[in-house]
């Protein structure tokens, strides 16, 4: 990717140029190759165990392989170039497009999905969501299983180094915060991808192969470790089987599924700071501190409601309330064991959970920890201004001082979101599902949490059967929620094309 | 009150000193005295048609008028102050202790009501909430009626004058933005509600005089004119039939009604300007048109509703449509029809419809659409920027110039408004409250709306069937949403004190 010109690095006249889709779709060509060859890994498992299903993979990653190319080779003499507008339609674009190709083996193996139904089980797995449409995963075939992981172990390192590298530079609902040390203060974002791709992609893998042999060590075999481990590093939540986590009915696993999905959910800049400046480097981050804080909070409450209802035991309760909150603060989706029955309570802290979600610079969704501070310092600063009118008090999220520009940006983020969760459930409202599950569903598809509320999309059901056009509207939530709704919405906005 | 000395002439270091105490006390004293002297009103009502409740009105009167008196009497001497913690300690009390005052007339007369019901009914009613625990109005004493009907009438002029004169100066989320005119600027709260209480009284008597006489007109008796025109003005909501405004079963009823809930949910601030400046001033407010284009999708989606889904024929719609959208919209909370059974979606709607509520400056409650407008501009503002990072877009409301220190007051209400719902349901259904109850007890009593969904305590209901507990909860919901919550809450920081 050398020779791309930095964006930013114009000034502003000449970067108001004509959008540079030639460049837009080189990358998004290279990206697609690499998913195509990807297919190679469920062929050679599905041919290893004789399941047919490996030649729908071939021949969709052959198809895959040679579209990517093709664009590829056709775009990339074009003199390249990526600025703001470059990065926000390659974002956008990229998601959509790898999921459509990602959901060919879904459509044409042979489980019999509608296209609806793979396209959302595709989408789900790149932007780490986990809401599902397969029922029957423990009959599934193995490639089916081992793909929907590495779709969503791709989809996770994806967002990583978007949100590191590309987000900042866009100053997208405040993601400018994400900039931390004085070197990463410029805006060039395809020198910002090349210099942190590398690191993230080994502290991800370091933490996904830990996690396998964690997994494989408490009982899992080395094909559902591997498996759950990828959608465990990923917070995208992804099973081998029906009942989720709660199949190996092992504490041991539960644990171990704990301790990593908050490992996945803490910011990687702090895991690059960690190799370079040692502990005190996670500590000294005011995100993994609120962070820490709010999880303690809500497992406490929801352990405390458990043991005082008498719905189970000290360990169970302590136990499943750390789970939870994990799975949902993480946005990974995980069950250990269907909360429904647990009383509207219960029900209600992970619904609000939901919409909290993990750290900003992870790839767990949500609204994210890091605007949640932003909000409370902005509403303390708004308290001490109207104590004392003629005080000075900055706004400051740790030891940073948080510019108002920022604050605006987390505030109209803050608004969207909220905004976008009641449109979307009140659109799967007047398509017929009920008040617990179009609520549920917004949230958990926005959040990229996975499981909805409810008998049908709870953590023991499906998306199975919503229509079709549920299942678009729930696909469409999912990439606004995984890129944060306004990198998508900007390309609505006529100002944009000019 | 002349002779006291404005808020922040004084430099800062100065007013920063003891709380003035003594000050609020003869302030509220005299609002006591006022509110003892108006219990007549209802005595005279009940001699007159020999109820023998007349007497516990002259009781109360005669209690509430001596301690305002003594009160009043005791503190006067002091030399009066009035800064921004004597501003936010007296907003407060006042509708605490106006509330005490209020509810002697329920508990002691013959309606048997407990006394955190009585307490609840004089702060549904000083808050112009309109939630009631009385089962039986159209068998309840007149006495009674019309004292409901005064107490929501006082707390209506109330709150404008308090919104437009004493907020502005304590900026409590965003309310700055209401200082319209150069000569508003000061930050002089008392010299400021001399100078607008008159203007606000005349236009609120002239609007209430001209509903009664419309209401006459159109059917009613002079005796529910009088107490539906004062309860449509305060946009409260109290009725005198349990079936609300739907008792009358007249299409002019309803229609005078949506037209003057609309009108008392328009700023006073542009009424005032109107008197001066025409019919323009009215078209140039951007609250306004934000307002007029708001109810008027709403409307028109509800409406459109009810016609395809075959509820009603098109006159039905368009005009229940109209009403549901001014009684919700205005935070009036009257019912025409039981809404209930007309579908999840229709129920959705008005859900949503309850969080945002009518314009800051009048006497409606809720987010307030000045709130919502700021919250749009910020956005857009924000998505111009991620297009363009160096091009300078100030954030804009209508013609005038939003600073950052107010568009983060507004976020910051924004975020506690949602969190106090959210809390507050929460420990409302921790309490027994199912769901849907839960959910809309809480956001009907911040916002100062009035009936809740459901079959308990919908359009068609009461609270009567709530514990004592949840009463109490809901009454301290009705405070903090009527007093804009960080006028409450200020109260709890440490820092307040020193």
């Amino acid at each position: 990717m050398n020779g791309l010109k930095p964006i930013s690095a114009l000034p502003q006249e000449l970067r108001l140029g004509r959008v540079d889709y030639a460049s837009v779709m080189s990358i998004i060509g290279l990206v697609v190759m690499t998913l195509g060859i990807a297919m190679l890994v469920p062929a050679a498992v599905d041919l290893r165990v004789g399941n047919p299903d490996w030649q729908v993979f071939v021949v969709a990653g052959f198809v895959t392989t040679l579209m990517g190319g093709l664009s590829w080779l056709t775009t990339r003499k074009a003199a390249a170039r990526l600025e703001v507008r470059e990065a926000f339609l390659l974002t956008t674009l990229t998601w959509i497009i790898l999921a459509a190709f990602g959901c060919l083996p879904f459509y044409f193996a042979s489980l019999k999905l509608s296209f609806a139904d793979a396209y959302f089980e595709a989408m789900s797995g790149m932007t780490t969501t986990g809401s599902t449409t397969i029922v029957g995963l423990d009959s599934a075939p193995p490639g089916i299983l081992i793909w929907r992981a590495i779709l969503q172990w791709i989809g996770g390192v994806g967002i990583i180094v978007i949100a590191l590298a590309v987000m900042p530079g866009l100053r997208v609902g405040g993601m400018q915060l994400l900039q931390t040390e004085s070197s990463d203060r410029s805006e060039k974002i395809l020198p910002r991808v090349s210099a942190m791709a590398g690191t993230i992609l080994a502290i991800y893998c370091t933490l996904t192969f830990g996690c396998l042999i964690a997994y494989w060590l408490a009982g899992m075999t080395p094909f559902e470790a591997l498996a759950h481990a990828l959608t465990t590093l990923a917070t995208g939540g992804f099973s081998t089987s029906d009942s989720s986590i709660g199949h190996f009915q092992s504490d041991a696993i539960e644990w171990i599924c704990t301790v990593f999905m908050f490992a996945a959910s803490l910011p990687f800049l702090a895991y690059m700071r960690y190799l370079r400046g040692g502990l005190k480097a996670l500590g000294e981050d005011p995100q993994i501190r609120l962070f820490v804080i709010l999880a303690g909070c809500a497992a406490a409450v929801q352990a405390m409601y458990l043991i005082i209802s008498n719905t189970m035991g000290h360990a169970d309760a302590i136990r499943l309330s750390l789970f939870n909150t994990a799975t949902i603060l993480s946005t990974t989706g995980y069950a250990a064991a269907d909360y429904t029955g647990w009383g509207p309570f219960y029900n209600a802290v992970i619904f609000l959970l939901m919409f909290v979600g993990g750290c900003a610079g992870s790839s767990a969704g949500g609204l994210k920890i890091l605007r949640l501070g932003i909000i409370i310092a902005v509403l303390k600063q708004h308290l001490s201004r109207i104590i004392r009118p003629h005080g000075i008090f900055p706004v400051r999220f740790g030891s940073r001082r948080v510019h108002d520009d920022v604050a605006v940006g987390v505030s109209g983020f803050l608004f969207l979101y909220l905004a976008a969760f009641a449109i979307v459930a009140l659109v799967l409202n007047m398509t017929g599902l009920d008040g617990i599950t179009a609520l549920s569903a917004s949230v958990t598809t926005l959040a990229n949490v996975g499981p909805g509320l409810g008998p049908t999309i709870g953590p023991a059901g499906t998306f199975q059967s919503f229509t079709d056009l549920q299942k678009w509207i729930c696909s469409g939530a999912m990439l606004l929620g995984r890129l944060e709704l306004l990198t998508v919405l900007v390309l609505f906005i006529p100002r944009f094309w000019r």
